[in-house]
């Protein structure tokens, strides 16, 4: 191998090792941690953080990057080596970019932001988060002034998430599906709705727990390189490809919520486990995107975890688990009330057909203000207009509106959009690999997933982030991202549950 | 402040995070990791102490060093600053001087050791041992090599882990003690034995865990800046002054031994909660040696925990929760039973009247080998004959002779004095605690310990690592350490268990 090459990845190496320290120190700060332990945490977190960033933006990787560039020119492009420099300058071009004057700065305004939020959210008052939320879009503003003029200022944002995504290709996909999934949405509401009072119920935690185990180790999540812990948000970590936890938390008054959620952070978890393994301790370890990443968690959350033939295999046995509640309740009417659509206020909240709408008015109001047309002041009215646009409902307050997500609170702006890419490639994987597994849902019928997963990490895991999202999707499926397979997924699906 | 002493606190806080985030990256490998975690870990554990490393022993810290012992020439000696810069400066010595070509070249050599002694031990064959224990003897020597001459090579070995601690006083210290203990173990071996089989019941886990957590919170261990979980080999570990945890395991066969081991545990976890909050992420927080450490964990089991005035308060309540084991075992036959005397070959199963003399034997042994005047070879026959002249007992093989310590393939020499030193402490310590709160007796027997908790705060805990072991004891006590105390209260304890 090259020298120049080893030297870089003896860097990178450390790098990785730092992060995934720091990454540990997270995990055990959200499951285990004392509340004594907190501001030594906050320390640590930084130190680890700070040594990790000097490593990598160090003038020296600056030139082997450069050299390497000029080493590998004649190389094959889709080889890991050439793709491993290609990633590498990706992030370091986004680290290295930013002033750390700028990095300190922001994160005090996001430190005064987020309990400024809290507040605004429970007094339902936009206006004490208003001066924060202006400040973090200024910010936002001079972020993206340290990087090479864009097709559109939004695109450096975006690229942070979704490398090499363009934000005319999201309007693009967002305007098609748009208005279809408000038709679709309308002719639901036009139907009688579906029962699911059953899942309200109280469920013993422990069984929920052991459901979820059975369920995502049929799915094939590796134990022997995982282990799941409570946390009072859900989230998937890792510390290395084998090495990687999810975590869930109970609803004492929603019977599936535990068991989607766990489904949901196992996807993350196998696709991290499907890293090839010759990208340990490289930037190549991981998932590609935000998008590709939620493709996976909803592809098994939703795609399989929400489907008939999966309820047909495992519905026996969790009926007999909660037989009290559920002793009455028949499969379909079970599948139903898993599926119901109702539009909401709250975005976590909602469901397969109604997610994406909160997403595309999310990201309307980002593109707005990114580009100066939209002042933060409007947000409140504008918020309310569009849901009342898109999904027929208007916030009777901003916590229920403009103030529900804690995002842009820690200046998280740019990534929204990659939830909703996330349900349409999953859509999209799923008419390749029914090509491919024509009896995928006989397979799903008798608990059998392996197929599915060995399509996956051959497709999409193994791959990593060699990459990125569009390139992957078009390898893979033919055609980049577009949501055509999703709105027939949606049509036929709750076609069939409400007699559409 | 001194700007130099602020520039070298600067220092030695990230040096205190990286090895904090270290410590953190280590408990979970003995309590969560998954198997698949432990190769990146590894990695990830070599980098954090790679880092840390380098960091303390720059030539900056060296000369900052050597600039602020000129500007504290003229300070208080006890002062705060002043002890900073010798800790640091020892500290410093301790590091800089060890070679990393030697560091590396031992941590080979240890990698290779420990299977072998595995193996040695499983099928008690010394010889597979041997030459591995030859090799580190040899670095042992070496190691030495780099430090000035002190009155005895063995000193530098001690001064890792009782810092001004000298050979000679420990040898004084142990030939004082070790004819009056073997008198001692032959007058109660001639008296008629106690009875313990009731501990030698199954004892339900969860029961004993709730136990165990009563006892020490009670203690006064800060759940707020802890937490209990289970590992194969309990141990104690922190991050911070302020997150101190604590582990412990389950002898399905003993019902007594979680209890004591959580007992232990958490005194030495109260040392570390106690450190004066002003020496977080600095060298002082912590405790001054393993001896003091020691002292206080067995302070908490052995003179609290195994003393009558204790199970007055807790025995009727331990009875209640295990009344099938213990429903017809009076309190005093159960205080007997837990204080049973008997030699035995495992140092680790050793009652508090035996113990020492396991730790006198290898002390001995490893000052033979590092003077150069027994040959490892001889170590087998060497400590048989030991054995029998301590504890009258002669192990029938290896494995539960000479092989039964995992410490020396370890690399490990020049600490197991730090154990007997440790109970010699915590008796003198408790001679001068019943002087200062005459009730002592009284206050646990109604179940009270902040008196206990709070001395021990006032006199050892919240200076950290300002004093040396021996200074610090002579400051609390008014003399240096000594064996009395502890023959004290060896003969008092059990001339009324044995009636001697």
């Amino acid at each position: 191998m090259s020298a120049k090459l080893e030297q870089l990845k003896a860097i990178l190496a450390e790098v990785a090792d730092l992060k995934n320290a720091a990454a540990l120190l997270g995990w055990d700060q959200q499951t285990y941690m004392p509340e004594g332990g907190a501001e030594a945490r906050g320390y640590q977190l930084g130190t680890l953080e700070k040594i990790a960033h000097e490593k990598f933006v160090s003038p020296e990787v600056g030139q082997l990057l450069a050299d390497l560039k000029q080493e590998f020119a004649g190389a094959d492009p889709d080889s890991d080596e050439v793709r491993l420099i290609k990633v590498t300058q990706h992030d370091y071009d986004l680290e290295a970019r930013v002033p750390s004057e700028f990095i300190a700065e922001f994160a005090r305004v996001t430190t005064l932001a987020h309990p400024a939020w809290v507040e605004a959210r429970a007094k339902s008052d936009f206006s004490i988060f208003r001066p924060h939320l202006e400040r973090i879009v200024e910010m936002g503003k001079e972020f993206i002034s340290f990087f090479p003029p864009a097709d559109h200022p939004y695109d450096v944002l975006l690229d942070q998430f979704e490398p090499g995504m363009k934000t005319a290709d999201v309007r693009a996909i967002f305007d098609a599906l748009r208005p279809r999934q408000v038709e679709l949405i309308r002719a639901i509401a036009a139907k009688p709705q579906v029962e699911d009072a059953f899942l309200r119920l109280t469920y013993d935690e422990q069984a929920q727990w052991d459901f979820g185990v059975e369920v995502v180790t049929r799915f094939g999540y590796d134990w022997k390189r995982g282990r799941q812990d409570k946390a009072p948000h859900p989230f998937t970590t890792n510390f290395s490809i084998n090495d990687v936890r999810i975590t869930t938390r109970f609803d004492p008054n929603n019977g599936a919520s535990a068991l989607f959620s766990t489904m949901h952070e196992a996807g993350h978890a196998m696709y991290e486990q499907g890293s090839h393994p010759a990208f340990e301790r490289t930037p190549l370890a991981g998932g590609t995107s935000l998008a590709v990443h939620e493709s996976q968690s909803r592809m098994w959350e939703n795609l399989v975890g929400r489907s008939l033939p999966f309820w047909e295999y495992f519905y026996p046995k969790f009926q007999q688990r909660f037989a009290s509640q559920l002793g009455n309740v028949d499969l379909r009417t079970f599948y139903k009330g898993i599926n119901k659509v109702q539009p909401s206020f709250i975005r976590v909240e909602a469901d397969e057909a109604t997610y994406n709408l909160h997403i595309m008015l999310r990201l309307e109001i980002e593109i707005g203000v990114v580009e100066g047309k939209l002042p933060v002041k409007d947000l409140p009215e504008v918020w309310n207009e569009k849901m009342k646009e898109y999904l027929g409902i208007v916030p009777p307050n901003d916590a229920l509106g403009v103030l529900q997500d804690v995002h842009w609170s820690g200046g998280m702006m740019g990534y929204f959009s990659t939830y909703a890419l996330g349900n349409l490639i999953s859509a999209q994987l799923m008419e390749k690999i029914r090509q491919d597994i024509p009896n995928l849902d006989d397979q799903f019928r008798q608990g059998k997933f392996d197929d599915l997963l060995a399509w996956l990490r051959e497709k999409v895991h193994v791959h990593g982030r060699k990459f990125e999202p569009q390139e992957l999707v078009e390898r893979v499926t033919g055609s980049r991202i577009t949501p055509e397979p999703y709105l027939r997924y949606l049509s036929a699906k709750y076609g069939d549950i409400y007699g559409l």
